[in-house]
């Protein structure tokens, strides 16, 4: 193997892969990139056998070939090298010369048979997606993914299509995130897509409109990008009817100005921190909601205006909940709609109905 | 105690004195700040009994008093205000009312009585620095101090005037940095300030040229920038004969381009760092440094341009100790000067003679 590019090409090109690279691993292999040279094209692959990241770069290929090496130390001396033609070259018993402008790095590598396979699949049945909106879905969903792995199915985000809508669902028993957007011609599908494989995936794909295209098999799910493919496992089990849970009726519906409503419940929050249970009171009628909260170390009590729309109500949620959602909304004004106080609370933004967020109150004694 | 001021300049009040304030201790008190409203002016002093900072503010204070408010809380709570009046009030029981616009924070404070009192210091003999000058001072000595408390006054940087001259010399046994500005009619002095307050003294002060006024007791140091004053303790014990150590004379002098020199040892310390040793071998002559560093994961070799004068050399060094300094001094060009492959090297800047970098080689069996 003996091939020239560009660094910063050859930088990118490992940048994404290196993502999929295991940090920490009994199998060094997988702490490895496999680099293939062959028609003037260079493959870049890392795994960590839950995702695996294949993208390639144009290059000068003298002589084809192929190499594992270090995912790490390659890719930091890369990124040290100045912006010039880099040179790699594979020499006896798996050591790489690598040289730049007057720089040379000898690094031994590890045998490409040994790097595992990323599994084939057929990329008949497709959905395509714009890579902002992929981005926002993930974006808005993710972050109500189970942190724990009790029931490991609620570490990843549901991917559903029906009725050419594709939703995005996460929930971890205290909240639910759902965000809807249309398809057309797609065929109905239910899987659940690692919440890793989601982050990895929003860190590569670009704000811009080009086309992701996604294709499943029973087990894994590949992301298309044009150079760049992840292929990822899904996760195994049913996913919770989410339908069933979301409220359709409410008694109280609220308009309130999301910034300001974020401001107040950050500022509450500091004395729930505090006192370790994050519990913010809302008391809301008169057209504002009251939130109040308290700690050995004082108390807060905020205003916000609201306007209302049926019966005053008093609630007390985990703080944590609401900020979570309230920083990842964009929109100006939001809905909160309530039953009782202990019902779910519904969040929707106010100028579309792409976008629930679901929490639950905390029971207090006192109510 | 009942003032308003604005929000910003209360913030900035307390992200001064906040500094000296304790995260965790056994004396809850030192987590506080005292706010002492007098005249229409507001007092914050904090304190961790090692270093104590003041600072006051132009305020309405519409009944004179003064409290302490835990540092962390208060300062959170007013960071996260809107732009607005706020308005403090010392109610019964020690109990603090904040407001600003809608929002209401009650909080607990402490008796003042308690709060320790910063020691006196009478601002007779007096060294006046500008801000911008003693920034620069701090930065390009403080890296070199002892980060182990094994000889305490190692953890210092000792401030010596001498001849009108004013050095700041740091010194860890590895590596030693010197740098010199001319003061005009100063009294000789020998203190050496603990690392900890010149990094928060660096943290407060400006990129101007407004003076700072420094008066040193035999224990402590002030240093008075105005509406702020910063009381250290000094460090106890005689520091260093710093002046025998650095060489008076070279055999060989070469004279290399900083970024160029820093880069490469950055690409070559990439593997002394996976080694463990960030060990780096300098092979000097025919107008050229060749960097070498080799672990089990590889070899690097780097070559630099350079202007020689003298005998050739191989000399082997830590390379942490070039990284420091290269990425500390600002001129294009540095001299290297050497002696023999155990006495230490010099680094110079080519454009001025005001600053003096010594690290001592790694003896290697081999040389």
């Amino acid at each position: 193997m003996f091939f020239t590019c560009e660094k910063n090409i050859l930088q990118e090109a490992i940048n994404i892969v290196q993502k999929a690279a295991s940090s920490k691993t009994t199998y060094p292999i997988l702490e490895g990139i496999l680099i293939k040279a062959i028609d003037n094209k260079v493959y870049f692959t890392a795994t960590d056998l839950d995702i695996g990241i294949e993208t390639f770069i144009d290059a000068n290929v003298i002589k084809p070939g192929s190499i594992v090496l270090n995912s790490k130390l390659f890719g930091e001396f890369i990124r040290m090298l100045p912006n010039d033609i880099v040179s790699l070259e594979l020499l006896d018993n798996n050591f790489v010369k690598i040289t730049c402008q007057k720089s040379e790095f000898m690094i031994l590598g590890n045998n490409p048979e040994e790097f595992p396979k990323l599994p084939a699949i057929n990329e008949n049945s497709l959905y395509e997606i714009s890579q902002d909106i992929l981005r926002l879905m993930i974006k808005q969903t993710i972050f109500a993914i189970a942190q724990d792995e009790t029931r490991p199915i609620l570490t990843g985000v549901l991917f559903e299509v029906k009725d050419n809508v594709l939703s995005f669902v996460a929930l971890d028993g205290y909240r639910l995130s759902l965000k809807k957007v249309e398809l057309e011609n797609a065929s109905n599908i239910n899987a659940v897509i690692p919440g890793k494989t989601l982050n990895e995936i929003s860190k590569i794909i670009e704000p811009s409109e080009d086309k992701v295209r996604i294709t499943f098999t029973p087990n894994h799910i590949l992301f298309n990008l044009g150079n760049t493919k992840v292929i990822s496992r899904l996760l195994d089990g049913e996913f919770v009817n989410y339908r069933q849970i979301i409220p359709q009726e409410h008694k109280l519906k609220v308009k309130v100005n999301r910034n300001l409503l974020l401001d107040s419940i950050e500022r509450a929050s500091l004395l729930a921190r505090e006192g370790k249970t994050n519990l913010i009171k809302f008391n809301i009628g008169n057209d504002k909601m009251i939130i109040t909260s308290d700690s050995q170390y004082g108390k807060v009590q905020e205003e916000v205006t609201a306007m209302l729309e049926g019966d005053s109500l008093k609630i007390a949620f985990n703080s944590k909940y609401f900020l979570d959602v309230l920083r990842i909304i964009d929109s100006e004004e939001i809905y909160l709609e309530f039953t009782t106080n202990v019902s779910p609370c519904v969040v929707r933004k106010v100028d579309s109905d792409d976008y629930i967020y679901l929490v639950l109150p905390v029971r207090l004694i006192e109510n």
